[in-house]
């Protein structure tokens, strides 16, 4: 049955065949998006033997499971951080901690499910323009399963970012020019020669995160939260976790669905600044700045489709400064998590919603954090750290004297 | 019932109280360790509603699981390589990824069990004597139990080494002084001044560690390796993994224990050493040097006793050289993961041993993958990793041509 699915446009509506390698509209270049799954269930099974594809398997009629190359994406724990609800004054707070994926951050959902459609539609060459997470995670996949796997950097990327990537042995090509305009022509080169490029918001990646959303309603036991606060660059991974939540819903497992908050940082917030301004589409962001680098996305290419969402959907858009990045991702590891700064976003916006009123003292909050701290360790320059010294000899007095 | 187990010396025997914080024998100064469980099975779950110590409480009953503060540790990944297999020349071999625990290495399991105890015998303050994975681990999970922390490093450590710890915010000491005498004077320090130290090889963390091996019988459906290979330092992960098996098979949930392999590097193998010369006691090693840092201890708290216990068990000790670990890292990231050079040890352990045909090519291995590569990123300066150039206006001729 799943093979009569089709991706439709987000833009114009027109739909197309799900059995051929296309990512966006042809008539109005808007993101593709595989149609809304209206019948599934959780295939019960101890997640210590199954994948998450599996265990969704109903809502991923058009793949074929057995294909996948998994490298134990998904499953990730959700932390209640009681002490961080006090303080911002708030019912329930939640961190569904992405980092503890097989390349550390959310990237590896989406990944498995374009591996998995790629081998399906006969590719054996996968591609991606990213300097981050996405490079990384497709790098780790394409080797996984043995595939060509074809990496497009920036050209003034930092050695340090380039050779996490590199480790995974991808055919790995610096490219100078404008770092937008590469991301559509990487997917041009991908359709001319049978490159199946998983770029950050093409439909296989937000099949993906799907199973985000999927996982806070099990491990919420199905009482959904009023808010899930997603920090959004290109908008692939917010887009999936909508999709998630609405199928659930239209599947009838959940009652209701969260409102979903797309949070951008202060330097680099295209889609906040539509949203806030009333635009129906979004505007390039001159000269981005942020520490927050995982979501420094000028031009996201699902940016209209994300405002036009959270519209719909009745949640909101929100920006944070450097400083309040920073300020969180220290309330965050007080609470044993150490994510990297976009990750420290939701809690960010979380803090400034409340502080504003719009979050009410009755409300239970999801943040998503979507990558592992030990991705960027150079943001810890900005962090007061506290180091004592002593010598052995003393060290005995020093405790007593001192603790 | 679980209050009656008692820990035992694994030199002398002699037999102490759980109830009190003693983690050596006041008799023969070698590590203590709680007695064997002889009954018990595996509580079935939802693994991604339930935690590691919940699911497999039966083999913890000593614990109140519900006082544990959780960050989602365990349930980590089995991988299969297949393309490695073939390449060994094996039946089949399998990476068990610990990477993906909430601080991205093994340790947090022991750190998940130890701070349970801590909390049930009243203690407010823990902490160690680590300069790594342990530190950062004990860090976040006295942050979490909102506990007072003291993480004691040697005076030398390196400022990138430093602050993935000191994010966490515990009390973090530089101490300068012999860091093998560290060790013992920590657990000294922590019984005069009430600090629970969750050191290396502590009861606790090797009853953490059990966990592994349980997650292995699970997940390869009972059918056990006939090898599973651990990078070994300290001691407590491998007698922990050692004492998993040991517990599932006097409980009737496996019908063998596979032959545990403790892997070392050459440039500080103090375990090695004593097993090939047939000493019954290791030796401590001079200017030990090698990439593998997370498990270069020159004097193993627990080498004694893991001397005896891979005797006892019929495995063995190998040695592997920084140039057959980083080629080990190589070969792993082939495969999609990227693990510490610690991490790499095994595979290598496992290449060594099946050219000299101790590994047969009917056999079955599981390597231990202890931690993130992210953790020791100087290590990738000993790989060649190939990086192209290119323009965007010929980037798409470039790929045409070349691949």
């Amino acid at each position: 049955m799943g093979r009569d699915i089709k991706f439709y446009c987000t833009g114009c509506g027109k739909s197309y065949r799900i059995d051929l390698l296309r990512h966006r509209c042809g008539a109005c270049n808007e993101p593709l998006e595989v149609e809304e799954i209206k019948q599934g269930k959780i295939r019960e099974g101890s997640a210590i033997n199954q994948s998450m594809l599996e265990r969704y398997a109903d809502f991923f009629p058009f793949l074929d499971i057995e294909q996948n190359n998994s490298l134990g994406e998904g499953f990730t724990p959700i932390v209640e951080s009681k002490k961080l609800a006090k303080d911002l004054c708030i019912q329930k707070l939640y961190f569904k901690n992405e980092s503890q994926n097989p390349t550390w951050s959310f990237k590896d959902r989406g990944t498995a499910a374009g591996v998995a459609h790629a081998l399906q539609l006969g590719y054996k060459r996968i591609g991606t323009a990213s300097t981050g997470n996405m490079a990384t995670s497709v790098a780790a996949y394409g080797a996984k399963a043995n595939l060509e796997t074809f990496i497009f950097v920036s050209k003034g990327i930092a050695v340090e970012k380039l050779k996490p990537i590199a480790i995974y042995h991808p055919h790995l090509i610096k490219v100078e020019g404008d770092y937008g305009n590469l991301y559509f022509e990487s997917l041009r080169i991908g359709e001319e020669n049978e490159i199946y490029f998983i770029n950050s918001d093409v439909p296989l990646r937000v099949e993906g995160s799907k199973t985000v959303a999927f996982e806070i309603c099990e491990q919420l036991n199905f009482r959904m939260p009023d808010y899930v606060i997603v920090p959004t660059s290109a908008g692939g991974n917010i887009r999936g976790i909508e999709k998630g939540f609405r199928e659930f819903f239209t599947c009838g497992l959940i009652d209701e669905i969260p409102k979903i908050l797309c949070a951008q940082a202060s330097g680099c917030s295209p889609i906040f600044n539509a949203y806030h301004k009333r635009a129906e589409k979004i505007s390039r962001v001159e000269n981005p700045n942020t520490i927050a680098h995982a979501i420094e996305n000028p031009y996201p290419p699902s940016g209209n489709r994300v405002l036009k969402m959270i519209r719909e959907n009745k949640g909101t858009a929100v920006a944070v400064s450097d400083e309040e990045i920073i300020k969180a991702q220290a309330m965050l590891a007080e609470e044993g998590i150490f994510g990297q700064p976009a990750s420290a976003v939701p809690l960010a916006a979380a803090k400034k919603l409340r502080e504003e009123n719009y979050i009410k003292a009755d409300e239970t909050v999801v943040c998503v954090v979507t990558g592992s701290g030990l991705k960027y360790t150079a943001a810890l320059e900005r962090h007061q750290l506290d180091v004592k010294e002593c010598n052995l000899e003393e060290l005995s007095s020093f405790i007593k004297d001192r603790f």
